[in-house]
Formats: C-alpha cells, sequence, structure tokens
C-alpha cells in the first residue's frame, strides 16, 4: 500500500497469467465490444448466514490507477507469449469501464451480484484476477467480525490479528474490514495510520519476563506508559497478577493516574474473568476493565456471554484475520454479457445466470428484510435497487465515504437482519429467490448454439 | 514487495503498536541487553504431521532493510504515547542483532525453535509482529504444499491460489512457498516474475462465453497462443469439448503446433477425467494431457490418485493459498533469555521452555528421522544441529541461496520423513523429545522469584 493513502499499490502483473494471454488474442481478433462481468459469491459457508460487502473502495483505487510500468511490460515480453501490439497496447493501458455496486458495509447473500462491470472486453477480463482478490478478502472479514459482533452487542472489540494474517496486506485490510463490521479498533499501527482506525495499546508477555519481577514489570510500564494503560497479567499466575495490579491501580490513582483494564490471556476464561473481576473489586478497582484475548471468535465470545463472563472488552485475533471456520469464500467474476448478448456458464455445479442483474430489496414492516429478488438490471421490480453506479469511463462517480460513516451504515444493515439471520448457527434459507424473468432469460439461452 | 528483488517492501509500521510502546519503555529503564527471543509452533494442527519452514528469507530482507520513514515517526508522535527520545531513535534504527534459524524447505515438529533472535531487547521486540507474519504464512503454506506433494509424487502441481489467497503478499508467498515445497510452477504472474516460478499459461471459461461457439474459441485460443497449449473444456459440455479439442489438436499437429492439454474444471474428476481420456485416446490424442482443477486439495489428490483418474497435473487452488483445513498455526515468538538470565511464560496451556535452545535430529541407518532432541544451544547431544547462523549484526552471513536449490533441498527434507510420518491421516507422537537439561533449567527458572 502506498504510504499515506491507504491505497495498494502493487504490480499490475498481480494477476493470473492467463488474463494477459486472453487479453492478447481478444485484441488480435478485434473482440473489444463490452463485455458484463459480474462478482458474487455462490455459495455461502455452512457457517454463515449472510455476508457483509467490503473492499470496494480498494477495488476503485486499483481501477483507477492501474497501469503497466516499463519492466512489467519486460517481463511479460520475455515470457515470448505476446504480439508486440499488445504490448504496446499495454504501455497506456487504462481501465476505461463503468462500475455498478452493492456499498461496502451492505449485507448480501448468495449468488446476488456484488460488483458489475461494464468494459472493453480485454480490460474486464486483465481485471478478474485483483478484483476477485481484493473483494474476497475484505467481504470474508467482514462478514466474520459481523457475527462477533452480533455475539456480543455492546462490549467493546479489538483487532489482533496482524501477527497471523496471511502477509502484509492482509493484515491491514482485516483491520479496515473488521472495523466497517463493527469492530472498535486495532492493535496495528500501519492499519491505524491508513485508515484512521483507533489503535488499542497494550503490553506483552516478554515485558514482563524482561524483569526479574512480574510487579517491576507493571510498575515500570505504567510509568511510561499512563494512557489509557490495560496491563497484563497473566504472565505466571493470574490471580497474584490480579492482585498486583490491583494494587497498582489503587496507588496511581492517587497520582491521578487511572488504569483502563487488565488483560487475560490464558486459562479458562470464564473462570478467570470472574475471579480477576473479584480481586480487583475488593481491592476497590470496580473502573478497572477485564480485556479478554487469546484464540477468541464468535463461539467463544457468544459462550462467555452465556456465561455473564466480566469481561468487558475481547481481543480477537487469528480466528477474525483468516476467517478460520470459513478461510475462503465460494466466489465468481463471470462473463454474462458480451457484445449485447447474454451468456452463461453450464459447467457442472457451476452454473450462472445470464446478462447483467439487479438485487430488488424489499423490507417488511419492521424495517428488516423480507425479501431480495434477484433480476435483470433493467426489470420494474418492488425494492430498493442494491446496486449503484460508482465508477463512468474509469473514474469514481463520488468521493469514497469516510470508513465511520461506512461502519455506521453497516451497523444500520445488520440491524435489518431478520431474527432467524441473526444467529451463529446455520439456516437453511437464504431470502432470496431469482425473478421469473431472470429464469426466462437462462433457458432461452441455453436454446442457443454453443 | 519491491519491483524485481522479491523483497517485501512494507512500512515499518506494519507492527503491533505495542511493540513501540514496549520498546519506548525499554529505552527509558535502560533495559538494552541482548535479549534471546525463539519463533516456534506449539502446537500441530490435527491435520499435520509435520510442518516445512518457510519465509526465512523474506524474514533476513526484513531485518537487513528495517527503517523508521519520517512520516511514520510523525504518525507515531501523532499517538501522543511516545517519549521525543524514543521518536529520535527510531530515526537512526536498524536491527543489530543476530539470526540462527532452520533452513527453508527444512521437515519440523511443535515445540522446535524455527528461529533465534539474539538482539539488544527493543530491537528484538519491535521485529516480533512482522517475522511472525512472515514465517507464519509460508511455512503453513510450504507445510500444507508439501502434503500434496506426498499425494502425487509424481504428478505435475500448479498453484492457482491467486484470487483468493489473502490480500496481495500472500498470493505471491503462496507461490513461493509450494514452489519450495515441490510445486512445478504458478498461474500468478508476479510471482512468476519476482521469484522466477515457472507460469503455466491455459484459458479461462470467460474466454469460452465471450464467443458464439465454444468450437471457434478454442481455435482462436490455439491461433495465438500455440505455445503450451492447455485447451478448457468444460463450459457447456464436457463430452463435447474434449471431441472438440481432440479434433483441434489433430488438425493444430498437422501444422506443427502440439496442443500440451485440456483443463477439466467441474463435475466428478474421476469420471470425467476417464471420459476425456478416452475420447482423446480414440482420436489419437494420446499425448494430449489432462490438466484438473477445482476445489482440489490434498485429500482430493489422494482420492483421484487412489482411484487412478488418468489425471497428468493438478491445479491447486484456494485450498493450498488459504491452507482451507488448517489456516492458522498455533505458533509464537516468545522471550526465552534477557541479559543471561533464562526466561519462561508460565500462563495455562502457554508454558513455553527457558534459554537458547537448539534441536539435534538423529537419523536411522536409512536416512529417516529417528529422533529431534531439543536441547540447549550447548548442550553436547548426538545428531545434527538444525539451527544455524544466518545473520551477525544484522547482516546476512551468506546470500541467499536460489529457490531451486531450496526446492531440492526440501524434496531431501521429505525423503527423511519416517513412513507413518507421511501419510495425510493425523499420527499422534512426533519424534521429538526435550533434553533433561532443559527440564532442568525450566524448573530451575520456575524456582526463581517472579
Amino acid at each position: 500500500m502506498s504510504e499515506s493513502s491507504g491505497r495498494c499499490d502493487t504490480s499490475a502483473l498481480l494477476s493470473d497469467y492467463y488474463q494477459f494471454t486472453m487479453a492478447d488474442a481478444y485484441y488480435r481478433l478485434g473482440m473489444e465490444e463490452v463485455a458484463v462481468f459480474e462478482f458474487f459469491v455462490r455459495r455461502l459457508p455452512d457457517t454463515r448466514n449472510f455476508l457483509v460487502a467490503a473492499g470496494l473502495e480498494q477495488v476503485l483505487d486499483y481501477l483507477e490507477s492501474l497501469s503497466f510500468g516499463a519492466d512489467e511490460i519486460d517481463w511479460l515480453r520475455r515470457t515470448e507469449r505476446f504480439s508486440p501490439e499488445f504490448l504496446e497496447r499495454l504501455e497506456s493501458f487504462r481501465f476505461t469501464g463503468h462500475v455498478f455496486a452493492i456499498p461496502e458495509g451492505t449485507v448480501f447473500f448468495a449468488s446476488e451480484p456484488v460488483l458489475r462491470v461494464e468494459a472493453p472486453l480485454p480490460e474486464a477480463q486483465i481485471v478478474e484476477s485483483r478484483i476477485v482478490n481484493l473483494l474476497h478478502y475484505q467481504t470474508m472479514i467482514a462478514s466474520k467480525a459481523a457475527r462477533i459482533r452480533l455475539a456480543a452487542p455492546s462490549a467493546e472489540l479489538i483487532d489482533f490479528g496482524m501477527r497471523r494474517a496471511h502477509g502484509a496486506e492482509a493484515a491491514c485490510l482485516a483491520s479496515r474490514a473488521s472495523y466497517i463490521a463493527g469492530f472498535d479498533g486495532t492493535a496495528t499501527a500501519e492499519a491505524a495510520r491508513r485508515f484512521g482506525i483507533p489503535v488499542l495499546n497494550t503490553m506483552a508477555h516478554s515485558f514482563v519476563l524482561a524483569h526479574d519481577l512480574e510487579t517491576h514489570a507493571l510498575r515500570n510500564f505504567a510509568s511510561y506508559q499512563a494512557r489509557d494503560l490495560v496491563l497484563l497479567i497473566d504472565t505466571y499466575d493470574m490471580s497474584r497478577g490480579a492482585a498486583r495490579a490491583a494494587r497498582l491501580a489503587r496507588e496511581l490513582r492517587q497520582q491521578g493516574v487511572l488504569v483502563k483494564g487488565v488483560r487475560i490471556d490464558s486459562g479458562d476464561l470464564v473462570i478467570e474473568a470472574r475471579r480477576v473481576r473479584e480481586i480487583l473489586d475488593e481491592n476497590g478497582c470496580e473502573d478497572v476493565r477485564i480485556f479478554a484475548s487469546g484464540n477468541l471468535d464468535e463461539y467463544a465470545v457468544e459462550a462467555l456471554q452465556a456465561a455473564r463472563a466480566p469481561i468487558d472488552a475481547y481481543c480477537i485475533g487469528t480466528r477474525l484475520a483468516v476467517s478460520e471456520d470459513a478461510p475462503a469464500l465460494d466466489c465468481a467474476y463471470k462473463l454474462h454479457q458480451y457484445a449485447g448478448r447474454p451468456r452463461r456458464k453450464r459447467s457442472q455445479w457451476k452454473e450462472s445466470y445470464p446478462g447483467p442483474r439487479q438485487v430488488y430489496r424489499q423490507l417488511d414492516p419492521h424495517g428488516r428484510i423480507a425479501r431480495d429478488v434477484i433480476g435483470c438490471s433493467d426489470e420494474p421490480i418492488e425494492g430498493k435497487p442494491l446496486l449503484q453506479e460508482v465508477m463512468v469511463f474509469g473514474r469514481r462517480t463520488c468521493t469514497p465515504p469516510a470508513l465511520s460513516e461506512v461502519r455506521c451504515y453497516c451497523a444500520e444493515q445488520l440491524a435489518t437482519l431478520p431474527v432467524p439471520l441473526r444467529v451463529l448457527e446455520h439456516v437453511a434459507q437464504p431470502p432470496t429467490k431469482v425473478s421469473a424473468r431472470q429464469h426466462a432469460l437462462a433457458e432461452e439461452v441455453d436454446q442457443m448454439p454453443s
């Protein structure tokens, strides 16, 4: 990513190689008419009842800035599979198409188009791999984070996932996606800087271990990091650590310094949180909050909430950043129309619907989602169309919303989820149907020779 | 990553924020003596009998090049938690420590130190998060890829994982790690460029769908991409696609062009591969190979091999790049010694052993691993010590080996695996033991006041 904008400045070659060989063939064949591609998730993982769209801004950044450097073109040349004309065209390549998308933070379901690209075929083809790469990851993480938020509606949630996220970009984008879905902050400095997300400061076991005595470690950290102080108390013995933290908190209060919390990172968190709460309260530290961490996810959080463990904040790391129970979504970016002619793939178990599509969302009287109808993009169907025009001729139609706005919008979206879909357990039926005209169009396309 | 070297040029702030607040406190406390940290995997996932070390070169690149830019230091300043002295020190910050590590491509087991950092405490602390981030991902992917290689010892294996890998860096590093573990190539252009990995060219369904007729699509692709031609035949009807590919292959042969293979990406791959093989053979295309793709992993590959499906090459995407059955490793980077005094964490279920350690590998008469003894770094134990000195005072001790050499070494390493550990199913006992002196040292450390 670039230094200050949050853009992902990756090589234009971060793509499947075949996108370039196919694009070369398209140009040579004169196949440059408008293609319509759509990104959608074929099926939801067994452990998801809904998804939350995220990653659009990074896609639009990518499309606006995509160009090929001399060294990139030179590498392609050296692979000896490209025409000189194609390589010359790459020198001035820009994405010039239109993009329609459902806004970041929107709740959606299987088969629904999330993003639609309308562009000259070679352009729409070349951008496939990176579009999928960007939408897939953030959507997966936002969807996971939303489940954690639903499991603990009023707790503080902090992203701790950087070290085991899959590489640098995932680490930063996990913070962004989880913040959209309702997290309150991150421990990742770079994500805080790039996206303006609140950063949590705490301390590690190594700080305690580097001192001869735990009590000196706590005291030393407090003396230099007094603001929003969260003390780690489980390095040796949690109860003893809690008592030491309580004593320190009382002392510091007399100096006008407030200890924000203690962090517990091991053992049975229900038992430990209760014991620690007791020790803190007995020592007059009712205002010191308990932060829990260590292999947490929505299932653990739900269990801790159900057990009324006195935990105020959850620090969620690995299982969020890798979406551990569903580390990939079965998503696709498929050609739905070329040169005005609807297309659909009929490969077994991987069929798609033809033509440009739209999602029409119908709400019930309580403002909850009653039904999503997936229809043709120009079909007169009741409900709010979810896909909006976000890019015309390769340029954004409006400035990106602030991340805090997206976060508020996402909270509103989660509130529109029907009650049965808000649970962690799997619900068989999504509230979607495909319009009769879509079905008819699919049949029509199937009748054509192929 | 930088344009040409394969380095990961990420911000120095790609780290947990607390590393910096702790480092500031260390400096102010004068705690700058040498700390020994070790990276290890606490427990293996249930579906792994061994791991393959990977990611060391990216760690060494990171340590050699780590420095803080003015804008990074400025952001830290604006968070208002740092002393002016600390921020000034960051301006000239360099990693000056020593690193010991087991070579990339080495097979290893739970609890074994994979990398040891010996550096002034603040330096060793600051580099924690990114070291873990880099070693964790590539080790996880190399370990997954090795299982796929063991499941199909002589098949061609190609990484197809870019689009669903978690972000840009993961996409490229997955190609690298899987290549080390025995894959033959990648579909990711950028990974091929950065790391010199052979690149596979094929075609997508969209190319077929953009044409009115499948047969025109195959012919058109072949006419512009004749080298290493792999035709996709399952867009509409696999048998018909196979017959068309066979006819085209016969025609092209007369023009001196050889079709390398056909790719099947849907349906029951055992049935489809047999049917396609038959159609190809009936048409005199015995030399056209079958490439299979679509939700493959080591379990699917093993089943296809067991069923003797006539598949010559496996294209493995998502389930490799996200290590789907085990998308994270329970790894840690822990303080083992500070200022000459051994340390260990005693948090419940997360205990670690104190002091700098070494792994002594003992082979049986057939050259297979008989036992790994985890002992103190200076302990006279039989066997080959796995950790080697790779960095002194912040500089590599030797030039990085070529990736192809690492790949050969890894193949040799896989050959040293005892037969029971080569299976996909879980084996309860790893061949490791902890030396008596390590146990004694742990007890000794536990006796000290904390």
